[in-house]
């Protein structure tokens, strides 16, 4: 087995040397716009690690990896658009660069582009790919409506929060993962099992976002601490706090949640401190535990020598200790 | 093989009982709403025309045939956000009754259904349908991306101009009829030349769109004669006639293609004008024949019994028979 390193190291590589140099340039450089932006790239490594820990040479997951990072970065530009966002990973987002035509056909573009690298697997793993392909892209489409909708409503309930996530980001974990599976010809079973592991980390990861969008450290969170409290943002954190505060802290709460004040700082902490008192916040990070711990779960089933187990342990271990 | 009028009922009863109810309804209402809005359906229908050619039974051709109105449909929803169209076959467009974000999402879970479709074949066909597929939505969006980019272009050639058509519009009408051909099984040359068919009569169809929309019968013609004049749009009418134009009637449609009036029925008359005396008409005429006459001879290069060499010529007769 190869280190997470080496497969960044392949992707990042593989991504660099991407041919996508097609007409019309109008449709095809926002293309190659957001793909030279890079971020971590977490899914295609993903797919590549899947596909060794499964017995196939990682270059045979290649494909497949790249179709999955094309199609994130689509679910990028259209999420984009929707939010109304100026920025993506410190640059300004495709249709703020361009417009948001551009954005919606370069996006739609994208979409089918990823469809086309699995043409390069014989008609059976083809099929097997685009099939589950087509069934998660169809679940972060309504993950995202689920997002969409939960905006304007007030009755959300914590079941209904974890399908949102799952599907707008933990399924294509899974899918990344279980297309080197795939690509691998391994069992169903074992098929089924990674795909289960990176479902369940995904889902612990987005809680973890959340909880780390209010209470992680500045120095070394991305994005800036408080945001989802400004936009009044319904997380985990938030639904956990209406669910145990006390009648005055949930009325507080609510009050919080529908202004939107100049200066900020006295809504995020008197905002952070409900979310202790009531129990919230150890409540998420038990959330976060049981999710990671159900991961680790799935891969005790799995056919793999221990080895494999214990990088995979640790490719979990690893990104579960974001610091907290 | 059976009648036209037969295929259209086939595909009628099955997008009327065509079930979409999945959730959630804010993704999949906008979905339905426009699957239900009917139109022509003629690429469906030309789906299942070619299967029967080639000896399948029609009923096996029907899901690939869906594939391809799905697709359609989508391209109609993201097209009419990028011209901010209000009305679509005489109801609101998606985003006009809904909102952009929502013809977007709901356009994006179309593209993807529209692949979930061919899962009902095998995995040698669905790989054929898929790539044939992904190659022609690709070239659709290419084409949109040229026409947008021809609207502030003064120096569109005609050929410039046929491959936007055919990219925009001509190649759905021969991957339709070559899918039905791939579905039943028949052989690579058959397949390609029922494309060619499909792709010549496609291109024809849409020269004799720009010819009727200047010289139309209001009664017959379904929009508003003269909308691309009034509009500025630079069809094949237009470059013909700044091709073949005397610099004063150059200059006379570079004005009238400048401004737009209040009152626009003598800026129609005056164009129309030229594009007769300039011969600009007669030449699109004459385009319109040649493409038609190209796509008859593919039906002679096919392998096929006369009964059905005769029923696509019928088509093709009955489809360029417009009214003009």
């Amino acid at each position: 087995m190869h280190s997470i390193a080496y497969y960044q190291e392949v992707i990042s590589a593989h991504f660099s040397s991407l041919q996508i140099d097609k007409q019309p340039n109008n449709l095809y450089e926002p293309i190659r716009y957001i793909l030279a932006l890079g971020g971590k790239r977490m899914r295609p490594v993903l797919t590549l690690m899947a596909a060794e820990i499964f017995n196939a040479e990682c270059s045979k997951a290649l494909s497949a990896a790249t179709a999955v990072e094309v199609f994130h970065n689509f679910s990028l530009i259209h999420d984009d658009i929707m939010d109304d966002a100026p920025l993506r990973r410190g640059n300004p987002t495709v249709h703020e660069k361009w417009n948001i035509n551009t954005g919606i056909l370069s996006g739609d573009a994208m979409l089918i582009l990823a469809y086309q690298y699995f043409e390069n697997y014989e008609p059976k793993v083809f099929k097997e790919l685009a099939q589950l392909f087509s069934k998660t892209a169809l679940e972060v489409c309504e993950g995202q409506q689920y997002d969409v909708d939960f905006e304007t409503r007030n009755d959300v309930s914590i079941l209904e929060y974890l399908k949102m996530i799952e599907y707008k980001t933990a399924v294509l974990v899974g899918a990344a993962m279980k297309m080197g599976a795939i690509v691998a010809e391994t069992s169903e079973e074992n098929a089924n099992l990674i795909y289960d592991f990176g479902l369940n980390l995904g889902i612990a990861f987005q809680l973890q976002d959340d909880y780390l969008d209010a209470f992680g450290d500045p120095k070394t969170f991305g994005k800036q601490v408080g945001g989802d409290i400004i936009e009044n943002k319904k997380t985990f954190l938030y639904l956990k706090a209406m669910e145990f505060a006390t009648p005055t802290e949930k009325e507080q709460l609510l009050h919080l949640f529908s202004i939107q004040p100049q200066d900020n700082a006295d809504k995020i902490k008197l905002v952070k401190d409900i979310f202790v008192t009531s129990g919230a916040s150890l409540a998420t990070q038990e959330a976060i535990k049981d999710f990671t711990f159900e991961a680790f779960k799935t891969l005790e089933k799995m056919n793999i020598t221990s080895d494999k187990n214990e990088l995979l342990r640790a490719f979990g271990e690893n990104l579960m200790g974001r610091n907290v």
